[in-house]
């Protein structure tokens, strides 16, 4: 028997459509719906032949018992919002946003009725939307739990084997936490990759048509569609700033040893990035 | 006919290696000549068992009519002084140095009797050594030529067809705007992957575990071998620098649009970042 009576997936691009391919790949569910703003999007939906798809998001989230809220993190509260009138009592909700705390405080806009379990699978990618879509997106990827220890044991449960069985490996910590190891590992890098493509584009040595492998890979990410990146590095701004702040001062130090030909300077942060990059590399 | 009688590769690593291979297999010359400076390289080299191995770099460039000088940037006013007693007259010699304008100067230790027509090959990567080495490694990519003007035509002539057989694609320029564009799609890439490596680790929120293809690829070039890089860095210091600064900008332009929560500006950054990422895999 499938474990979910019905999973409704609310905001559908490149996450909520893989959601859905992988969740009737695997038989997850009675049923799927989902709903999303774009009719394009939703047109891609359709196509796929898994899901009902409806143009209201409450009329989307009715009857299901598991409601996954994949929307951009800025647009979490509207979502939380419009969903509610037809979250049925006791439906759990989860969601699959970069960044936690500020999605904690929007989910209080939903029902007393309705528990709430953030989390963030580390799966996506430059290519947003849901004609990328990919019922294996999540296999071996890690995915952030953040419990607050408040919602009922069984709704944690639900959520575990909702995200343990689309393949990711789970791992649980608070938001807080949470939101300080992205900003780390990809907020700060995705700024970074941004930045370097600007001040690359403006040197007068610039020309695209020698390129290669090293440059492509190092801004690769860059190329991440804006508007959900906004959203993303506006609500973990503390940490990423501070992360970028230290950015600017490793670039300067660098910058200060080339300038004064400090050959020992230069080598040492270059080996220590080196070391630090092997290691990335090296089973745990 | 082999094009050339013998051709010699002075300080074989992953470039001499791969070039040793790459003109064994298109049979290139009647005879192959290798040096490093290093048993270890020695010993990879003479497992190929397609070029004499000499342990004496005067020694491995006698009797060559081409002699390709593959030693760090920063090693090779030192290379041009130990291969000049062996040189035969009238023998050309070329290089693959990440920077030109310093290795032109470099070049002045040749005798009068000997050509040289300096090139960079955009091939490499972070992985060095003759072990690393592969017959196809220059094939489609960029090879920059930076003659003078001043070399007899038929020496242009001879590294032109030397690099367009392994594989290349040349570009011909002079040495100063070839120093100008490796800055921009290279010398400051590889700093910035540095610097965001060392940036990122020293995180608080830094999780190994959780780190995924973005910060990986965004990091790569990072674990390129620093001695190596600190010779190319300090030989093209102002550009480097001078784009390094730009990066310092950019950096900080974002980060205070994240602190201010100025969305205008965060989207408009991101945005002109992912334009110009993207048109990195427009077709030209």
């Amino acid at each position: 028997m499938a474990q979910f009576k019905r999973i409704a997936v609310v905001g559908a691009g490149l996450i909520g459509g893989s959601i859905l391919l992988a969740a009737a790949r695997r038989g997850l569910a009675g049923s799927l719906a989902c709903w999303s703003r774009s009719e394009g999007a939703r047109a891609t939906l359709r196509g796929f032949g898994v899901a009902t798809v409806f143009t209201d998001a409450a009329a989307a989230v009715r009857d299901a018992d598991l409601v996954v809220v994949t929307t951009p993190v800025d647009a979490a509260e509207e979502t939380f919002r419009s969903i509610s009138p037809g979250l049925s009592p006791g439906a759990v909700v989860t969601d699959a946003g970069s960044v936690k705390g500020a999605i904690l405080l929007a989910a209080r806009r939903l029902p007393a009725a309705n528990p709430f379990v953030g989390a963030h699978p580390m799966a996506g990618g430059e290519k947003a939307g849901a004609s990328h879509a990919a019922a294996n997106l999540f296999e071996g990827r890690v995915c952030f739990l953040t419990p607050t220890g408040a919602e009922p044991p069984a709704a944690l449960e639900s959520v575990r084997r909702f995200w343990r069985e689309l393949g990711t490996v789970l791992h649980e910590t608070d938001a807080a936490r949470h939101d300080e190891i992205v900003a780390a590992i990809s907020h700060v890098p995705h700024a970074a990759a941004s930045a370097l493509m600007l001040a690359v584009r403006e040197q007068a040595g610039f020309q695209p048509f020698a390129v290669g492998a090293g440059l492509r890979d190092a801004t690769r990410i860059a190329a991440g569609e804006e508007n959900l990146w906004v959203g993303i590095l506006l609500a973990n701004a503390g940490h990423a700033a501070a992360g970028l702040r230290d950015l600017e001062r490793r670039v300067a130090e660098l910058r200060a040893a080339v300038e004064q030909a400090d050959v020992a300077t230069l080598r040492r942060l270059l080996a220590e990035a080196r070391v630090a990059r092997q290691d990335l590399d090296r089973p745990a």
